[in-house]
């Protein structure tokens, strides 16, 4: 027997148009990427993404056709979040620090009929645009003033597309399961796969992401999301947003620590949010300018972990709380958030900085579990770890136009390997091909490596596994020693001893020169794993 | 083109799963019916839940079929609120406090199939029981040393029941818009008709609720509902909280403010809600005894009307922020709440208890209009009224086995007349049957009632419409006057004069020695129109 209530689909345009009805005069300002700052409110963000839409229908755009973005956080790609979504077709966010093969590979296989690029964008795509052969429209999102002369074809002005519509338009209903957006992640492996949401996906995630425990949205906030709109929906924060009536700030192309301190003074920010090499330049500015916060109470972590200096620098010397969140473009992306219980109330700063340092609790409406390799589920108490595998609605079910499940049983194997403890904080121990399977169970390359470049006389450390034929794999650890004083592999072993299980300790020590990176920066495990392909442990 | 992500259906058995993994040790406290306090935690609360599911199961109940309840706010009730959705059948409050002819038109209408009764109905549903055919199970919710001697045919013991199984349990997984639980609704005419809720429209309501500007729960709060289990799913708080992670206080049968208190201070109660009338007898114990609300930061007050001055002494008096809800059984029910925005920090105290003891502004996700006579859409600017419309995914479709539509052009029409401001701040003027419809516009009964109670020699009063032959109906003014030094109709027509509009002006006067009343004490205007069905207006 069904329920009787009123069959009311959860759609992306009603988001907005709640908030033009009901904040319609509350505030969203934009660092422009022409330079200046623009400033109008919800009820002319809802108008102008109408005008969108009939824009779009215009140059014929139909439901279910992907329009790519290729911009900053400003107010017109957050009216292309809407304008498209709303009309029924698929707002496709580019990443446009991605390679250009990867850029290309990814507008040919979503088959983007359309794109919508920022000023700074403008020379890279003209070198790709005669790769990309379906797309029939180029919009570069400015005003006539700013248009420049450029060699994509037949480009068009955003500022007159959408001026010379009239917003006379209704969102269309339709089901709730269409296609929304589309974002693609760039695996270290194979082709990017593209993660195609839902509107009701989109919508849910929003209820869920402005929750207290979550990132704690509210009328009275000012939000500033440092995150890009081309990485994972920026955390869900366009959308999130309008759901509560919250003031947007959007930083445009000014990334830079002194222009979001000076848009933080300026618009009153309480909330901002971005990944850990953002605030590491911006703690630094404040430290060197004696500049605070001013009405910042909350900094969202994720994209990658968050240290626990970091976190103690925000919150001791800022006064700011730190929201530690993990997910992935999979997640939409928000999987959990370490926000603390009354439990922890009584917790020292120390203790409660160690748990702030974990990834967090699933955030509610997730389900999280730790499996090992033959997909047994693990116990939750902190210590035991496995393959990090999440579930819920707005997590990936299949990948765009790809051959293959994406999930395991249900369930959508993360990728990380993972303890969760008794409170449901989540920690990343490991990614799962980096782990060292050893007669069955399995050691942490992580965990090693942070006890070894703790010993004061190494530069940089990575442990990878080795085939083993009695154990399957045994660590191998390679180290880059400073260059004073080398220890030796002796040395550090007895270093290790007493800090690891007995069964952890490397089969062998390599010293090398240097280690090879990526282009992030991060230890290349791939890399490492190739150069040491048919390397014979002495156990062996 | 449908998005991919995973299908994951809103299950309200989820909401229990989630907090027993990741708050299993957060309590839940009960005074229990037996008297003294019950504790236990979410993690004992899921098991209890799925055996309880077990013994429907056992019992013979099977997906679809209505489970009774008549019962305070106990964890045993708690617990049928998630054994009886979680499998499939349909939880279905009772209220005790109904007239006996209108319970068992409500039981026999849904086909109860079992009733579980707390020890303080059992007398009252003895009374009823042979004419409950369709009831096949009758459970006393207590243990066996308080099983009562009744003369329900074949009444079951709660305890014994539930602790005959193992819990070894697999909530059923299904379609989101499964029936789920079932209120009915008392009209003053008619039959009460039944509100029949959806997993879907539970778990979003939930969602709805837990948000900063509804009623801000969050892991670290301790929720008190007094508002019953039976009224309205005690505004959603069962099921939010376990949402959250909320540590939950339930009052059993102990509604009195020293019992109130008592559980406040013991239990670190942070959030409390109730209706009106609970408020006035806990501010008086306050004020007679000098207590204080200890750690409750936040009183939800909703079911009716918060005057203007409950909220000042909460605020003022005690430093307690209230939270005016407005909502109905058909809306879940959370419809509006007068949470402030950032532009009304500046206000005067006096600003902003005027715009708390307004109805609110829409919840996220709920969309309202005011609409006139005809249909037509009304401004939004505090002035203009209508009959207020609502919408949403946990607004009433259909009432439950009754003809005719529930709804008007697809929204639900409430039956009050109310105003909305530019914010979004809804204010209930009247109710839509008690509004004079003169010359198609709309007289306030209340307003014009209020202007005339403010009359120092007025003991009461009402307006209601009497036809006329021209304008349709105009006003009719019942004065009871106070009994030394009586008004005369002239003195009171120059009191109104700069008061009102013009053509608000009653056509005519009468004193009466009293009003009519309902059981609730408010006035009967229903009474009161037939008591002046054949009035002709000296107008006329």
């Amino acid at each position: 027997m069904l329920g009787q209530m009123m069959d009311h689909p959860l759609l992306i345009s009603d988001l907005l148009t709640f908030s033009a009805q009901y904040h319609g005069d509350t505030e969203i300002v934009t660092r422009t990427v022409e330079g200046p700052i623009h400033r109008y409110d919800y009820r002319s963000a809802a108008r102008r993404s109408r005008q969108l839409a009939q824009a779009l229908a215009r140059l014929g755009i139909e439901v279910g056709d992907r329009v790519a973005t290729m911009a900053w956080n400003t107010h017109r790609h957050f009216e292309l979040y809407f304008g498209v979504s709303g009309m029924g077709a698929v707002c496709h966010t580019l990443n446009p620090r991605l390679f250009a093969d990867q850029l290309t590979y990814i507008v040919n296989h979503a088959g983007d009929k359309a794109v919508f690029v920022d000023l700074t964008f403008v020379p890279l795509l003209e070198k790709l645009a005669d790769q990309l052969q379906g797309v029939e429209h180029w919009v570069v999102m400015t005003d006539g003033e700013h248009m420049p002369d450029t060699s994509l074809p037949n480009a068009l002005c955003y500022e007159d597309l959408v001026e010379a519509e009239d917003g006379n338009y209704d969102w269309p209903s339709f089901d709730e399961n269409t296609a929304s957006s589309l974002c693609y992640t760039s695996g270290t492996t194979g082709h990017p796969k593209g993660v195609l949401y839902s509107h009701r996906s989109t919508v849910l995630h929003s209820y869920a992401a402005c929750m207290v425990d979550t990132l704690r949205l509210s009328a009275r906030d000012s939000v500033l999301p440092v995150v890009p709109m081309f990485h994972a929906n920026a955390w869900g924060l366009p959308y999130a947003s309008p759901l509560v009536g919250a003031k947007q700030v959007l930083p445009g192309p000014g990334l830079d620590a002194p222009s979001l301190v000076e848009l933080f003074e300026q618009e009153e920010v309480t909330t901002t949010a971005g990944v850990p090499t953002i605030w590491l330049g911006l703690l630094q500015h404040l430290r060197d300018t004696g500049k605070s916060l001013g009405t910042v109470r909350r900094v969202v972590i994720g994209g990658s972990a968050a240290p626990r200096s970091m976190i103690a620098e925000f919150q001791e010397r800022h006064r700011v709380q730190v929201v530690h969140a993990w997910g992935m473009t999979e997640t939409s992306p928000l999987g959990t958030v370490g926000t603390l219980k009354s439990k922890h109330e009584g917790l020292s700063e120390d203790a409660r900085l160690d748990l702030q340092a974990k990834q967090g609790r699933a955030v509610a409406g997730v389900q999280l579990r730790i499996v090992s390799d033959d997909g047994a589920e693990q116990v939750q108490d902190g210590e035991a770890f496995g393959e990090l595998e999440v579930k819920g609605p707005w997590v990936v079910g299949r990948y765009f136009r790809t051959e293959g499940e994406a999930l395991r049983d249900g369930w959508f194997p993360t990728g990380d390997v993972a303890t969760i403890d008794h409170d449901g904080f989540m920690q990343i121990t490991d990614r799962a091909k980096d782990v060292i399977k050893s007669g069955g169970e399995w050691i942490s390359s992580i965990d090693l490596e942070n006890e070894v470049v703790a010993h004061p006389r190494v530069a940089e450390a990575a442990v990878i596994g080795i085939h083993h034929p009695k154990w399957d794999e045994r660590p191998l650890l390679v180290v880059v020693a400073k260059p004073d004083d080398p220890p030796t592999a002796e040395e550090l072993r007895e270093f290790l001893q007493d800090k690891i299980a007995k069964w952890w300790m490397p089969d062998d020590i390599v010293f090398v020169d240097e280690l090879p990176h990526t282009a992030t920066g991060k230890i290349s495990k791939k890399d490492l794993r190739v150069r040491f392909e048919n390397y014979e442990l002495p156990t062996a």
